[in-house]
């Protein structure tokens, strides 16, 4: 798409995302083997509509969704007033993704494109990827901040720094003082600013999200026959809670699809399998657990290798 | 306390609070006889403090807690904001109470009672109790509703009909179009209006709270010994991930107490020790939870008996 003759538009950047979606799916097929996603597509009453990917008990995914949606119409009171627009015509469309492992070794992923545009002419372009590792291990951490990197400096030499900073600030559970994980890129308005054509902004985008797939996989790869026990799959469902307080607490496109009646499913497609709460838990018994609190925190330069710590 | 001489005042309401929490641990584990409340006493920076008790892997009880707070100082700006007030010392104090017991057919019980004072004389007292069934016995809904009638009808004929309403309206679950469970009684903001004397409104809260043990000790010992199986275990993990939704989305007292740099751990007690998410999951093979599905829905008169209901 971003070599192609024509500047991209609506149609053109929303067509790219549903191959995009189509890839995706192929490829995490492909890799797990046994997972074979369903599908359902909805239509919104006001105009537009989705095509929701789930995929349930495959061989490494244990609950995952990969959504594409295209919607329009008039703008919705609640969302101008969320976005400080004016009334008019909207038109959105994006790709969700959020993937949750059997392996408690396997982090938990989250992706997100989507391009916006107003009948003023207004556009923008948002979106990020992050990882939530159950237990971080740094090597991970730093292939994927690197990979991420990789990507934003084929596009703006300033990318990755302010959306590495801006993703370490999204995905924070406030209630908590710490990370949901250990961050990667958020972005968001990427619009015509600093004479950046919307053709520049669509090529970042979509090379944001071809890139899901090599690094999924390779994280996939690293850890799906890693063996565990009780007290990793106790972890596990521990880290799923926090993933759940942060979703329904925090995440603006999680309440901006509940607040404007959205479809829930495909909303909350994101919430784990099975998640676990235990009063002031502590894995005093599971030293990665432990190292994995020490580093949920803000400001760690993966991409410049893995910080020193202590177990 | 409601037939002392001298009007109550704080201290004596947050003393009578106090008492009561330490009233319901003690009746809750007679009656389970295994489990025990352990205790952690918090102190708030700004003035007050509370007793967290927490009851996990008891007999009848899986997780739970009964939680007591006396909290005081400068109204923070934001609870202001929120309560449309201003600014000056506030004084707060309540009990609350969230129970999830292991046996599916026991339901998932709430309670909670609460005053508050403004140093320039506004008072208020507020609180409810609501019944979350996984799956709803109409006999028990039948009970529960008319135990909180005749509570409620000790001290006025209104009281029922309008904190019955009340509960419909706030257990909701906006995003799925369907009550948290079977309702019961929910109130705000009951001050001096209609010449109700501050005496006369603390009686009532208190009757409430009294009433808590009878009340929930019974449905116990309706179900407890009831037997199950994985059905009913998997229904019980998707009723209470739709009790972990509700909670994180639109529960006030959960927002209030995380946006106001609340105790995490005390207010995030209510949330259940294992909860499940399927993907558009339908209980197809389970017509007790296909009939539960049914009876969650406002307005109905449990009270005035069961409703006609086909399975």
């Amino acid at each position: 798409m971003p070599t192609n003759a024509l500047p991209p538009n609506r149609d053109t950047i929303a067509d790219a995302f549903r191959t995009l979606q189509d890839q995706i799916c192929e490829g995490l097929e492909q890799f797990d083997e046994k997972g074979l996603f369903r599908q359902d597509l909805w239509r919104r009453d006001a105009g537009g509509g989705g095509r929701t990917r789930l995929i349930e008990n495959a061989n490494i995914l244990e609950k995952g969704g990969v959504n594409f949606s295209a919607v329009h119409g008039p703008m919705p009171e609640k969302i101008a007033a969320a976005l400080n627009l004016s009334a008019g015509e909207f038109f959105a469309t994006g790709v969700s993704i959020v993937l949750h492992p059997f392996n408690p070794w396997v982090p938990i992923i989250h992706m997100n494109v989507r391009y916006f545009e107003m009948s003023n002419g207004t556009w923008w372009f948002g979106g990020g990827i992050d990882l939530t590792p159950h237990y971080v291990v740094p090597e991970d951490a730093v292939f994927f901040h690197q990979s991420l990197k990789n990507v934003c400096d084929h596009h703006d030499p300033e990318y990755f720094g302010r959306f590495k900073t801006w993703a370490d600030d999204y995905f924070y559970i406030r209630h908590r003082q710490e990370t949901r994980g250990i961050g990667g890129i958020f972005f968001d308005r990427l619009d015509g600013a600093n004479h950046q054509t919307r053709e520049q902004r669509f090529a970042f985008v979509l090379e944001v999200g071809q890139n899901f797939v090599p690094i999924y996989t390779e994280l996939m790869r690293r850890h799906k026959d890693r063996s565990y026990g009780n007290l990793e799959k106790s972890w596990q469902e521990h880290r799923r809670g926090r993933y759940v307080e942060f979703n329904l607490v925090y995440d603006k496109g999680t309440k901006f699809g509940l607040d404007t009646d959205g479809r829930a499913e495909s909303i909350l497609m994101s919430l784990p399998p099975l998640a676990r709460w235990t009063y002031d838990h502590k894995p005093e018994q599971d030293p990665e657990a432990l190292r994995t609190q020490s580093l949920l925190v803000k400001g760690i330069d993966w991409a410049a290798g893995a910080p020193a710590v202590s177990a």
